[in-house]
């Protein structure tokens, strides 16, 4: 018999805290979505009334199948239900839970709240009762409950065993600074326990110490049957708990999977990488390529002690198998690259070869010579998937380009300003056509790729949809006389990214072989032939 | 009594599998040093004769207090010691230390090594004792321990016990895959302590279930008396254990602190913050500010439910004094932390200014203000002493550059060659003077420190012993159209080093900007006044 563990997403609450993140209603709209479709159990979606966003947000009930939850606080003390504005707020919101935060620690309830214990008692007890008599359902955030307890047992359990008896669904103890140690929560919480079921306590958790993820499964470990969490552990300070981390965890690892299921099924699992990618999408941020389980780099092997080993079966270096999540094995070829981390790369690409090609050893001895000049192709797929298909000769001679001029200046205009001006030539063959296109830019590089892409005759239309989203530049020895590695990201309007690589002594000439190969990527995807 | 955690770092072996992360033999000297001086007992410093970079970093001992450790393989079944190459590199090696990895799991020694398991304990024995005849201190990497725990005990327990019996000092348990949870970490280790004493014994932890903190600290409680890990959590596929989290960890919870010491003084702890952000500069990165302990937002709170209490009480709502690890609280809304801060940096800088000068409030403004748009000035000494120097108006006036103009072109030569070709033109006025400078370099910013600082006339004396050391490019949000910060590293002949900073959307600006800052900052050091 397996036990129910319910997953509580504060993403759009308590992780928009997060120094940098700004909602707007239609992320909001598109994350609740998203968390739903999931498989998540509660989704909280704000604080009505405390900004105009969240305001709109609870005008309708954003989920189909996940409980719809409004955050607040509890009851002020000296006033009545019915003339808190705060709490009407929350209880008017089209939602079906209620999560309102309690102060657990007898020290806050002075200095913050300025009340007697008793009167924070009678609030959670009335505001519990007021949101039920509407009927929501009820969750009691106990904020700084591990602290609360340590000071004062007493008044810590006092609030547990009151929101429970005033018919809380969940009472959620909070580590609300992050700083608890997870045999301190497993002590506590057993604690806990014997007043209040386990099937009535749920777990928040902050990752101050970089222990959210192991605090939140010690709380399952010693009885509670709710996690709350964020996707990717966004949150302030530190983060909240990572629910993409422990999604996984639960359902993967046997200590847990045993004895637990959640609402996620083996399936939607599956699309977890997808999740946690699509979040950072909607954050513009780039992913974490080492984030456990989704991370691009999750389960990726540079070559080393472990690479021919891996090769031999993955399954043992594994801890578990990246499809599960959605995620897929990689082996990076770099430096001391065989030709079996080569062929499994190429066979990614769709390329087969076979090991006795000869065209293969000098593919090999070609990235090998460049990575010793600077070049990573781990970093830059597509530029090594095009250098493949070069030396196997399946790539088109599109264009060429003749030549290129870049010039940046800096003087004072006819205004006496100071300006600087960047502007760029490029001389490009096609077919019997020469081609000469100048552009500006703010920048040299800038400059550049705006005049490569400015007119490319017959394939500008394969490349119209080219959107360069990063650019990252790495000198890889001292000096400004130094070889510079350019990365470039590139982004089509059917969502595909793909990164392409340049090294040089001259920083412009490293950027434009990465443009060059972002553009004739995208052709050779696009399926796109030569002119004659 | 205190009893003493030994703290190993594996940044320079296990974290130089990080994918993408390419330590030159400059940057390996330099971090260990900094590991050294930090308070490391153990600095690994790489793999000899596996590359020509560890192979050259070992030919000297490169630590002062840390025991310099190379890192290696058992010697292989069915040769002998003294035929065995790989195991020779590392016995050769100017180091204190040698830690190998010997396979604990069965199912690896068979598949991997293709030996049989007396074979294997037979090369851990031979291994340990030949390290120890050439007067070297032994460690044993356990790899895989915790798997081949779970599949064949017996096996994992010998190899444990034959390190130990050999005089191997530490026997370190290493979940290679990352995958073990807290509290089997914590069981198999008191298993193993059983058989071999946990003052012997270490913990090697990987972050694929996003606890390898958890898991160390687990091992600890369970009595081991070693812990390694990288800084910032490097590492192969989700990192290994953060060292920087555990020592602050350790030093600052009572659980730890009260029973255990490290070789961190609190004095050094007051470093752990720059330790880490120095780190991510060598790396080029940017620190993850949402880093335990030291992240710029590890103690940040946006105003929200917490910021008013907060500014009551802030040591109620943080779990550790920000201070402790050379941290330090953000309030968003008080502006009393940045005066303090600003007079405590000028004070470094020799600089006095009374706190109730306005022109102090003015550079409170324009470090803000520079610092939106993206400024660093932690990483950029020189520059934030030029400009609070120029605030106060003791920076002279020595030249004026007018205008500048970088050109770089890529065309065929006369003899059909493709070339590049960087040059660049500074217009600078001295005095009454007006000096035109042209240069080449190997790329714009190259040519434009050449044509800046090739004839500065009355004052060109005091620079002719200013070297660049190190060009950095960041490109602070995604795109060609980015802007882009630009530190540069000068040295002079007293083997001074400052940095300098520059940001704009252009690099060239940006480069530009750091260049004179670097320039200025020479002629300001050396006390040359300007002429008239």
């Amino acid at each position: 018999m397996t036990e129910r563990i319910h997953l509580f997403d504060t993403t759009l609450r308590d992780g928009a805290q997060t120094s940098g993140v700004d909602f707007t209603l239609d992320d909001k709209i598109r994350i609740a979505r998203m968390l739903d479709d999931f498989g998540i159990d509660y989704v909280e979606g704000g604080y009505p009334g405390a900004n105009p966003t969240d305001t709109a947000f609870f005008e309708e009930k954003r989920t189909r199948r996940a409980r719809f939850t409004a955050f607040g606080m509890t009851k002020r003390a000296g006033v009545s239900v019915s003339n808190d504005p705060g709490l009407a707020a929350v209880l008017d919101a089209a939602v079906d839970a209620c999560c309102f935060v309690a102060k657990a620690w007898d020290y806050h309830v002075h200095v913050a709240l300025g009340c007697t214990l008793e009167e924070n008692l009678e609030s959670v007890r009335l505001t519990v009762e007021a949101a039920r008599a509407r009927g929501h359902e009820v969750l009691i955030d106990c904020e700084h409950f591990f602290d609360g307890f340590k000071g004062n047992p007493e008044h810590a359990l006092a609030v547990a065993r009151t929101a429970h008896a005033a018919g809380a669904r969940w009472i959620v103890l909070c580590d609300t600074n992050g700083g608890t140690l997870p045999h301190e929560i497993e002590a506590i919480v057993a604690a806990v326990a014997r007043d209040v079921p386990g099937d009535r306590l749920g777990i928040h958790a902050h990752d101050d110490t970089g222990q959210a993820v192991a605090n939140s499964l010690a709380a399952v470990r010693a009885g509670v049957r709710q996690i709350q969490g964020t996707l990717n552990g966004i949150g302030e300070r530190c983060g909240n708990a990572n629910l993409v981390t422990i999604i996984a965890t639960l359902a993967l690892k046997p200590e847990f999977s045993d004895r637990f299921v959640t609402g996620v099924t083996p399936e939607k699992l599956g699309e977890l990488t997808h999740v946690s990618r699509a979040f950072d999408d909607i954050l513009n941020r780039s992913p974490n390529r080492h984030a456990p389980y989704v991370g691009a780099n999750a389960f990726a092997t540079k070559a080393g002690i472990h690479a021919s080993a891996l090769v031999k079966d993955p399954r043992t270096y594994e801890h578990v198998p990246p499809e599960t999540v959605g995620n897929r094995r990689r082996v990076l070829v770099s430096d001391q690259a065989g030709k079996s981390n080569l062929l499994s790369e190429l066979a990614r690409f769709g390329i087969t070869v076979d090991r006795a090609d000869p065209r293969l050893d000098r593919l090999l001895g070609e990235v090998k010579d460049r990575e010793a000049r600077g070049f990573s192709y781990e970093a830059a797929d597509a530029s090594l998937e095009l250098l493949a298909r070069r030396t196997l000769g399946t790539v088109p001679r599109y264009f060429e380009v003749q030549s290129f001029r870049v010039m940046v200046e800096r003087r004072f205009n006819e205004l006496g300003e100071l300006v600087t001006q960047s502007e760029a030539t490029v001389k490009v063959k096609i077919g019997d056509q020469l081609m000469l296109s100048a552009a500006e830019g703010n920048g040299p590089v800038n400059a550049l790729d705006a005049a490569l892409r400015k007119d490319l005759g017959p394939y500008q239309s394969a490349i119209d949809d080219l959107v360069l989203v990063d650019f990252k530049v790495r000198i890889l020895n001292g000096g400004t006389g130094a070889t510079t590695r350019v990365l470039i990201e590139s982004r089509d309007g059917a969502k595909n990214h793909w990164t392409t690589i340049g090294v040089s002594e001259n920083i412009i000439d490293a950027s434009f072989q990465a443009l060059m190969d972002a553009v004739v990527y995208k052709l050779v995807k696009s399926g796109v032939t030569a002119v004659a």
